[in-house]
């Protein structure tokens, strides 16, 4: 299994462990110390020696931060970990703070009042936040000190630096070689006047350098740090032992870990470096060594979202067989759950078990969101022992899974009825079909953006009143991670879609304490195939759909829907079957039939 | 009649007068000077003596600018002018410049290639115009200067700035006083800390201190600037003469236009300026002062942008007065178009007539807008006696039109058939009626801003490959701007929109050539009713529908509207029917009642 359900941290152990950290921050001179979730890549996975936050606090959550005082210690965490922060974290010693509704430069105003120097982990920060901090704070006679990383002092079996070996990613899959990205990079560079830029998000560099790695679960990264100049030559900051079972490069230096900080002091300007993901220590070493800073965002971010169609072609056949997969579990759930004897965790491991079946199953993309019922609507739920319930007739099943294969990552959610469920249910699940719909079919032209389409996916909701607190999607890779950028269906999504960009499809709705649900499918921005009395001048793009899984028929209320919906649902049903039916055989081919029958 | 048709410039009148702007130019030692078309209150509709632009070149269009320089002079016009302006100047010796395609500072470059000095008068540009150009400019030894304005030099006949007496207008229409309304404004200044606001928009000062005026056509304000204190106290600079008609008011000071600089010079500050509206050459005069500046928008958008009940129940009343005129009009176009005997300026005297005889016409709000078959493709085409067209059978007529009544600003465009017209003209028509359905259906909850729902316009025109390029809708003044913001249905509209916002909802289609189709009705934002199944914490906005004028039912194809669309257009015609149909009697009524019976 890929997933765990262990809880792997417990209250009791923050207390003694906040004593010795205060000892540290007090023998430093410091009033506070910052401590947050993130590593120096700022992703959403860390290794175990990053696990700073929950080492010291218990918290697990996957984003968040916590901030040592004399007086209070805050916890401050999205809508998402309200609940868990509270189960996880010992608050007699740490006081959960709602973030972002409370900021942490006001938090820090509030109460340090006296004024006193935080420090913080100049690696684990980004400039864009500490400059934040730094201007809200001005006025208060509070100050930001970068000093070593205090819980590293104490944290005495603190795990090594992963170690994991990296491997080659076939050009075949990628569709270009390693040597023609540096060259599109090394133009990017060129044409802004830039002499070299400084990547330090693992999948950018994995990207550039055609590799992926075993350091991180869920993410196939190798961790390292990279620089590349304007002729195209990278240097890769890492632990070079990763890198042994790799060709060499003339074009691609590997340098040790502690050679980084050193480099960067002698590299000529001006040096790319992106303020909202580069470590605020990186822009620091560059401006003592007096070297002119460009700032602009990492160059591999959008060449990155812009699939080859060879990478498209790979994410397809992954998508086949991850619907397989799905379509083997979802036969399964349908023979089993009526009965009312599965549990959330029963679901996980048979979803992981279809999947791991196929053979090619490398891991899987994220943590199995699994909820029943209630836990269908807390919208990030991860189900572990403590909280597993079971599956009773009536309710909805949510589940959002995906996996990493060599040639695709996948993602992909459907919500499900535990036997019969009453009529409001299938309602709300037949508007948030209508919004994922309206997605699906959408027809856009060139130039907009995920903001301007996010309405389509929600109006259907919106007419009734509701409306769902998440993104509507995310962009996702290919075997790298499943939440990439910069692409994005929601408010936030600001850059114009391109062909070949990946993106989740997923409106929800969810009724605290009584369900959830969510649909969700991939696509990949496409050029719109010709119409009948277009307009000749206007390209035109379109989404073209990558997952391919039944959508659950019984909970489609068919009089909310309009001829062009229900000819949508049916035609993708068509070719579910024409796609996935071939992969499967027996009870579970028959199975498919029926599920995809023409409503 | 508040519109002409008559040709007001020729080609003829530019080079005589090009002559002696050189002549000036050389004699004051630039290398050039710049003419826009905008005056020192950047709005829409200019003064006679204003008219710098079309006096020196011909070109009547609503927005652009010349570039005069010693080889060659630029004038410089958008897509909407790239046909008007070849008619309307000597291009031997002006050349048309596709604007914003072709930048200012790049013509300037390329046209000015050994460096320069170029004038410009800092009254009639604003902050963020000329600190735009002057950094494209520095690395080109081009610089600008502000010099007086040298056409007003040569002008010989020019004529005076406008002395329309102002008016009372009644704060029972506006739903607040101008003293309440300054103290909402002081607020604003005193939270944000400044000492005082320049404000040089018309028709904010109108707004704030309940006055209405008549120097511009079409737009009912008296020019002038005013500085609003964080106390509350105004000074407005202008002809006092025009404001002696109004009752004296111990928080208003009067004072002439030739106070202003003076007195600006004499401000404490910090002082907000609007950067993106306000002539530079105030910002220049308070900071030669060592005034403090602050950098902010008019204090009284946004406030103005919120319309009162009082103001939301003056318009309405308006806008049925209008629907009925509207309505008669259109009873006239189908007793008369079919024979062909019709041209555009026939249509839009009729028109007028009609808004005439209601008895409360102040002004129409803009040149009515009238284009039968391929002149409807025009997107702000301008009928004149040159380019007046027969309404031929077979062809869509577009008339945009709109009001100005003491209660309220009307803009309204309704698509006709001369006679019967093809399949093609009434899938377009209806795919435009769908957006525009669509957005006087829409339920949103509150944050969301225009450029949020502007797809929902456009989704049906997108799924035949089409499109428009205009902004589905722009924000509406009660007795004051057909345009004003900052809410915008468009990319543009980044502001949420709030319960009183008056906005146009005007999809469309245009094939050049052939024909234009366009439907608009005015609607205001409003709180979302409660729907049975809604969550109870959502607040819902919703927008209520001010315009109410037969839709032609012989343009819809009803087999593409689904079942929502169609209820909706058959509640809002007999919504027509139910509010304009008591205003009208005869066989305009009777016609009422064919126009709009369900479909």
């Amino acid at each position: 299994m890929f997933q765990s359900f262990a809880a792997t941290t417990s209250p009791d152990q923050g207390p003694p462990r906040l004593a010795a950290l205060r000892a540290e921050i007090a023998a430093t001179g410091l009033a506070g110390f910052l401590v947050p979730r993130a590593d120096a890549h700022q992703g959403e996975y860390v290794a175990p020696r990053d696990e700073r936050l929950s080492w010291l606090t218990g918290f697990t959550g996957s984003a968040g931060f916590c901030a040592v005082l004399p007086g209070v210690v805050g916890v401050f965490i999205d809508g998402r970990y309200r609940l868990q922060v509270r189960a996880q974290v010992d608050t007699a010693h740490f006081t959960p703070v709602h973030w972002p509704e409370t900021r942490l430069e006001d938090w820090l105003i509030e109460e340090l009042p006296q004024g006193g120097v935080v420090g913080y982990d100049p690696w684990l920060h980004t400039s864009a936040e500490i400059t934040r901090l730094e201007a809200a704070l001005r006025d208060h006679q509070i100050t930001l000190r970068p000093v070593g990383n205090l819980v590293d002092e104490i944290w005495e079996d603190q795990p090594d630096r992963p170690a994991g070996a990296a491997l080659a990613y076939p050009a075949a899959l990628a569709g270009r070689t390693s040597a023609e990205k540096r060259a599109e990079i090394a133009t990017i560079l060129t044409e802004a006047g830039e002499a070299a830029a400084v990547l330090t998000l693992p999948d950018s560099i994995a990207w550039l350098l055609n590799i992926r790695g075993s350091d991180l679960s869920h993410l196939p990264v190798a961790q390292g740090f990279a620089v590349i100049g304007a002729g195209g030559h990278v240097t890769l900051y890492s632990d070079p032992a990763k890198f042994e079972g790799l060709d060499p490069d003339a074009d691609i230096t590997l340098r040790d870990w502690s050679d980084f900080e050193t480099d960067l002091a002698t590299l000529s300007g001006p040096v790319r470096v992106d303020g909202a993901t580069a470590p605020h220590r990186v822009r620091r070493v560059l401006e003592e060594a007096g070297t002119a800073i460009a700032d602009g965002s990492d160059p591999c971010i959008l060449p990155k979202a812009r699939k080859t169609p060879a990478e498209i072609a790979a994410t397809r056949s992954a998508h086949l067989r991850d619907g397989a997969a799905m379509a083997r579990f979802l036969h399964w759930f349908d023979e089993n759950a009526p009965s009312g004897s599965l549990t959330e965790i029963d679901c996980v491991c048979a979803l992981e078990g279809f999947r791991a079946a196929t053979g090619a199953l490398k891991d899987i993309s994220f943590d199995t969101i699994a909820g029943a019922g209630p836990n269908g609507a807390i919208v990030h739920y991860r189900v572990t022992e403590d909280t597993n319930a079971p599956l009773l007739p009536g309710q909805l099943f949510l589940i959002d899974s995906g996996a990493q294969y060599e040639d695709g990552t996948t993602d992909i959610t459907r919500t499900l009825p535990v036997g019969m469920v009453g009529a409001e249910e299938c309602t709300a699940f037949t508007q948030v079909l209508q919004g994922m719909i309206a997605i699906h079919r959408a027809r856009f032209p060139k130039g907009i953006a995920g903001r301007d389409l996010d309405a389509l996916a929600r109006a259907p909701l919106w007419a009734a009143g509701r409306d769902f607190d998440h993104g509507t999607g995310h962009g996702v890779g290919v075997y790298l991670s499943v939440h990439e950028g910069p692409q994005r269906l929601a408010r936030t999504g600001l850059v114009p879609l391109e062909p070949g960009m990946i993106l989740s499809n997923e409106p929800g709705y969810y009724r605290e304490g009584a369900f959830g649900i969510r649909i969700e499918n991939l696509v990949v921005v496409a050029e719109a195939p010709d119409l009948p009395g277009a307009d000749a001048a206007r390209d035109m793009l379109c989404f073209e759909t990558l997952s391919f899984a039944p959508i659950d028929r019984r909970l489609i209320d068919c009089n909310l829907l309009n001829r062009l919906e229900l000819d949508w649902l049916n035609t993708y049903h068509a070719q579910v079957a024409a796609r996935i039916g071939p992969l499967l055989d027996g009870s579970a081919a028959m199975w498919l039939t029926r599920a995809t029958a023409p409503l």
